[in-house]
């Protein structure tokens, strides 16, 4: 027995040796001898029209990497890019897939019938206007009104027919790498100009959202949760009727969350949504609709075009002549949620309108490691350490990808440190699709504290996607350093610095955690049933949970 | 015409250079001159039997005091203390009265009755206790049972019983002149007994305050002023049955009320109400009820004393693992309005509760200065620069010195920055007595704004106490600067330091703006109805309202 111990131990160490070894191979050595191949930035090196599950690497092996085998290892790594971001974009991992390669059943929506969709909105936009023209004159005041313009090449429109059953938009655009050619077939500047769009294109139309005009004001107080953010956030509608959800700045940069708030009492963080997107594209998850940051004037741009007399109303002057406008609910005292303007302009996050339900319907879908929204109360997966093996028998756990989705999603709440996850959406034409990670506003509450029970579901479940976790172990390198492509990424952001430094540090930090958890897993139940392989060609949803599943890790414990 | 302007302007020169040369005397050779006599410190100096409104100081002439003609210059003045406070208690201004010398219809209380209203009460606990020990022994929970004391020589007995006409308490104690011997008949220890026993008594019962309780939890959130502060005073029974109420601490001393914020939704500072207490002695007007800060125990001193239901109930852990209280009010979302220990000490104020009103009625009197507690309203005093003539023809306001205090109380509020003293009391039983200054926590919010509205009673009706005006003086001088005598006052305080420094550097930039109000009152329409005798033997109540109302300041405008 004794010996059988120490022969597991002296293979434990050579697997660990070996380990170090390969992972140096991979991310120092290799960088640099391809480095001094000649043309590193040639594009003829991605030349795999690969699948952003399908990527082909041959020949290397890094830690959690041994079953991924692959058949194009000379992609460009130009290891010496002064851009760490940069530098992580051109890495193997993010590689571009070409056009094309999807069927059209990949994709959400069909291009005829959205743009039929937007020219039925353009004329209904015209008719009320009409009629809003002739309220107007019979009630003598005027109306601001702005030219609107039907143009089929907007950038919301291209950032909806670009969503896959795969991610929201492809990784092959300008910020990825910024050299390529823009008569590059895999040039894609969508998102880039989506968020360009938001910032600067003139806004002809605010009003509340759909989920605040449903509560019609009334909050249910008896509720500790406050409903939708307190109803200050706004629906935002561009000349070429794109739309953005507006979160106003309500706190400082430098702000914490303090340690007494529940998190479903914190506030929503305009800069939280803005560093959420960026973080998504770094982990390549690209479930985060594109964000960007603007200074909207309140009065011009909300106040003089909302048509919405209940938003007109919640408007006022406050006592230092800023203008300010509050939460609607009837029964909440109002100034102290109120928002104000210096005296007009207000920084807040614009996020990009997903299509809308009528042309691609989503459902929302309760986390299974949701918490409970009461002072006292504990939910199932807080007390019973074998949780996650009864989730795994439910479905749509016990097939498909959804559990090591909903993995990867706890991996990104744990950096932001949002624990106000109590729903996923999904997009209901694709079946066991990705889930979007929308309302990240909670995340950024504190930079002092890693709250490690939003990992429960890596530490109960012992899963993970081997690209997540190859991703994870890349960026907690020094030459990808997360917080330091953070930084970079967050730099262009027109409300930069989005984060503050001990936010930036905050994510190394629980980054190494996450590793750690994921060590901890592969040591106690090998690598195999850990490591879920979905890079290599053949490993389809399907598989990729089988094989999770034929090794359930049944004696996982939270947090061990 | 011209001829006599310049006449005009000459006497108003020689006018003012003599006052300069009088304050000089008066202020600095003066005290110099009693430095030098034998024996500075002597008590048979304190041989004038004064009155508070009617002390004698031969010959000395002040700017403003030409009228004030007295008897006995040479009281104490030690110059050359190292305690400013020491000195200012010291000076011929704060001259202590000796005890006695009022008729026994000048005092609020009568010994027998408040004795007997007492022992009542301690009978009325004694059978609450017993039948609450029954509920206890049936529901079989424990209760936490402190021992009660009758003490016929409890500090707030003597509190109770020491207020007269004239103010809550009487200058003569150890603070005013820590030096004078216990056994001289002008010792009074009440209030610092008091303070000390508010501070480190035993806590033996806490509940909702009685207008709280009239509330039954139901907010009109319809209205925007905030209900009670939020519901999150409490008061709290001490051992010998004294009484106080207790307000948590709610903001960082250095945290500055947002300049959106209006003042009636700002929060309720404890510090405020305790720099409230020692601004209003150091005024000498003596019309605030004695505050101490102290830590509370919020689980043996709160939760575990209470025998209120409701009060129970509002109890929580936060995440952080304090024990936390929130505002009872239903239709308030929770938390948010929420104070946490540390884990269970709470640091607060205590105000010493004024005696019951079933034994000393008072009413409560709307302020003619009150706010609009709107956004957009306005209040007639803030458009009609002529509407303190029609106050003055208004009873109360048009005899006695009703008007007087309500300038003294703009002063006070004025110097503190509280904008929300939208009533005021008085004790009923003295017909026009003084004004009580109480719930001070609105003020110390912002120490970078002198809200200048505030002065308004003064500045439009351009009249004040001789008295005051003097005290002001006295406190802008290098020797008893305010802002010095603040600090020292404050640091004997258990939570101190009660105000940051940039607060206390405002209190002497606000004194400014108040001398500035009463010289541009005194230039536009000269010393004698400006600056009112209460000092001078004869002057009464009557006689000085008379005076100057026979000049009334008809064409005062706001803030000239």
């Amino acid at each position: 027995m004794l010996r059988a111990m120490m022969r597991r131990d002296r293979l434990l160490l050579a697997a660990t040796l070996s380990t170090i070894f390969i992972a140096d191979l991979y991310f120092i050595l290799l960088p640099k001898l391809r480095h001094r191949q000649p043309h590193p930035g040639d594009p003829s090196c991605f030349c795999s029209p690969g699948n952003v599950s399908l990527p082909g690497h041959a020949g290397i092996i890094a830690p959690w990497l041994s079953n991924w085998t692959s058949t194009s290892p000379l992609d460009e790594e130009p290891s010496e890019r002064s851009s760490k971001l940069g530098r992580l974009f051109a890495h193997p991992l993010y590689e571009p897939q070409g056009p094309g390669v999807l069927g059209p059943e990949e994709w959400l929506l069909q291009q005829e019938e959205l743009l039929e969709y937007y020219r039925r909105k353009v004329s209904r936009w015209e008719r009320h206007m009409q009629f809003y023209r002739e309220v107007a004159a019979a009630a003598n005041f005027t109306i601001l009104e702005q030219k609107v313009t039907f143009d089929p090449k907007a950038s919301w429109l291209k950032f909806h027919l670009g969503i896959s059953r795969h991610a929201l938009y492809r990784r092959h655009d300008p910020w990825h790498n910024p050299s390529r050619d823009p008569a590059d077939p895999s040039h894609d500047p969508t998102v880039p100009r989506l968020l360009q769009d938001m910032q600067a294109h003139t806004i002809i139309n605010a009003d509340y959202t759909q989920d605040e005009k449903a509560l019609k004001g009334a909050c249910d107080c008896s509720q500790v949760v406050k409903p939708s953010g307190h109803h200050l956030k706004l629906t935002l509608k561009m000349q070429n009727f794109g739309k953005a959800m507006y979160k106003p700045m309500r706190q400082q940069r430098n702000q914490e969350t303090p340690e007494d708030v529940f998190y479903f009492v914190d506030l929503q963080r305009h800069n939280a949504e803005i560093a959420a997107f960026h973080l998504d594209r770094i982990l390549d998850f690209r479930r985060v609709p594109p964000v960007v940051g603007r200074l909207v004037n309140l009065t011009g741009e909300v106040l003089l075009t909302t048509h919405n007399e209940d938003l007109r109303n919640v408007f006022f002057t406050s006592p230092a002549n800023n203008t300010c406008f509050f939460a609607k609910c009837l029964y909440m005292c109002k100034t102290e949620y109120a928002v104000c303007g210096g005296p007009d302009l207000l920084e807040g996050s614009m996020s990009a309108y997903l299509p809308s339900l009528s042309l691609a319907p989503r459902v929302s879908i309760s986390n299974p490691w949701s918490r409970s929204y009461t002072y006292t109360g504990h939910q199932e997966w807080e007390v019973n350490t074998l949780y996650c093996d009864s989730i795994k028998k439910i479905p749509p756990y016990n097939s498909g990808s959804r559990l090591l989705n909903i993995i990867d999603m706890a991996i990104f709440d744990f950096l932001t440190g949002n624990m106000d996850r109590h729903h996923y959406e999904i997009f209901t034409g694709f079946g066991d699709g990705f889930l979007l990670h929308l309302d990240n506003a909670r995340g950024f509450g504190k930079h002092s504290h890693d709250e490690m029970t939003i990992l429960a579901p890596l530490s109960q479940c012992c899963i993970i996607k081997r690209s997540t976790a190859l991703r994870l172990q890349l960026l907690s390198r020094e030459r990808y350093r997360l917080s330091d492509v953070m930084r970079e990424s967050l730099q262009g952001d027109p409300v930069s610095p989005v984060l503050t430094e001990p936010h930036l540090l905050a994510l190394d930090r629980r980054l190494q955690h996450v590793l750690t958890a994921v060590h901890r897993c592969v040591r106690r139940l090998g690598e195999g049933p850990v490591v879920v392989d979905d890079l290599t060609a053949g490993s389809s949803s399907t598989n990729t949970w089988a094989m999770a599943h034929r090794q359930p890790a049944r004696h996982a414990t939270k947090g061990s």
